[in-house]
């Protein structure tokens, strides 16, 4: 039983580390890109084969990847959708509702599986490709109630043979649950910062140092990755908005006790998170 | 020229290395606590010379230092200074606001000149106490404007003969820069972890994680902390709330150049963090 074929369309540091995985694993690749010299590039560094007819290959491939920025995943996966029949459509888009809704009717029949690989990396482009990227990160997959079974077996076996952990989630939990573990964390991480002023800044230490490592990032991402999750992060705004006036409440009445027991919710979630640490995340069964 | 005796009143971590460090470079030390043991047990480690009678001591005390939880400070260097009328008060609290304005007029006469050396550790207890704590640390002085020189300057020669880099502020000022530095990114860090739920906590990842770090610290002392600086805290939440109702009206609207923008402030936040590297403080002279 020969691996499976899989096209991987835009060639960054996701796209391009999951090809040279791919590769390392010996399955057949095939390279795409918008700019036809960084998919030659990324047959140079031994990625895979760069695509020269896109309507050609995709009646080879078996699974396509799109790895371009979220708002273009659902009309790229539409337009190649159009183009054969034949392939089935994962990505690796970091919010999931957005995105199975507007491909509600091909993930219904299967051609669609949303995938949310969470690894990354500060650095950017096929040329910072890392062929384990994806070892041992984790891998949420969204396929609908009515998703056959057939697709989404290939699309895990696909990230297992990566080295990625799976776990599955509906795409509304989803984005609710990586609001809460990595968005609002981001969000409150770059209101932190913003309030540092200059006459402060010299006494900003270690714990301004972590809290606010995040607020670093790259902008063009985050307001990309904020807007598509602009219901589930909004929702959770409007509970750290009540959240906070609730602590501007107890100190302004000066009651230690509401304000030991506001201290005390920060600390559960915290605990709540290092008891959850990697050795603990539930995953599929690698016989599935 | 000899140096001048220095009696610490309560022997923490932060009391306790203060002890250790001037021991070390041959500064005179008397060590006081409310449980007369622990005092013996810093003249065991070799850290001065426990206190029988408190009132003697202070007579030959040149200045004299309390290391109690930012509540205590206020009354116990006033019941202290009513013992005797020689040395000068400091303390090692991390608000300055409140504990200044409850001794205004020691302040006014050069009684007491506020301090807050930022250092810290998870470990508590003089059995923690480290010699080099105050190091290359920070610490901050609050005197007034009326505040006469000389109590100034046998503070500062204290800080200076452990090892830390000063700098002054006013305690209003100070107030404000630690809100902005440290109080309101440790309650957001709070904020962000208390919302993590136990469906999300199996995602969260290093940025969770760094966000949330100080979430994990001591809910005594940050109750504690928050309540004394309950004033600049206040303002900076109502400031906060307001922040994220913006990027919550901006994600409302799809604004993507509101989005941006609103990253963009938290960027820049940690950018003036960044720029004001550990070497970059403001050092007052050597020579002063």
């Amino acid at each position: 039983m020969s691996a499976p074929t899989v096209l991987i369309s835009s060639l960054g540091l996701m796209g391009g580390s999951l090809a040279a995985a791919l590769t390392r694993v010996g399955w057949p690749v095939l390279l795409h890109h918008r700019r036809p010299e960084v998919a030659l590039r990324g047959e140079e560094l031994g990625y895979g084969k760069a695509v020269s007819d896109l309507a050609q290959s995709l009646a080879h491939a078996d699974l396509v990847v799109v790895c371009t920025p979220v708002s273009a995943i659902a009309p790229t996966i539409r337009a190649m959708a159009a183009l054969h029949a034949r392939p089935v459509f994962t990505d690796v888009g970091s919010v999931k509702g957005a995105i199975c809704a507007d491909l509600d009717d091909l993930a219904r029949s299967g051609r669609f599986v949303g995938s949310h690989p969470m690894a990354g990396s500060h650095l950017q482009g096929i040329d910072h490709a890392q062929a384990n990227l994806y070892h041992d990160c984790m891998t949420i997959l969204t396929p609908l109630a009515e998703t056959p079974a057939a697709p989404v077996t290939l699309v895990e076996k696909m990230w297992r043979a990566v080295g990625s952990r799976l776990c599955r989630f509906s795409p509304a939990d989803h984005d609710r649950a990586v609001a809460e573990a990595s968005h609002l964390p981001h969000v409150l991480a770059a209101a932190a910062a913003s309030q540092l002023g200059a006459t402060a800044a010299p006494l900003a230490a270690t714990g301004f140092r972590d809290t606010t490592r995040v607020a670093g990032g790259s902008i063009d991402m985050w307001s990309d990755i904020l807007l598509h999750n602009r219901q589930a992060v909004g929702s959770g705004l409007v509970a750290m908005r009540e959240h906070l006036a609730q602590l501007a409440r107890a100190l302004a009445a000066g009651d230690e006790t509401a304000v030991r027991a506001w201290l005390e919710a920060g600390r559960e979630g915290r605990q709540r998170f290092e008891h959850h640490a990697v050795m603990d995340v539930p995953i599929l069964g690698e016989e599935a």
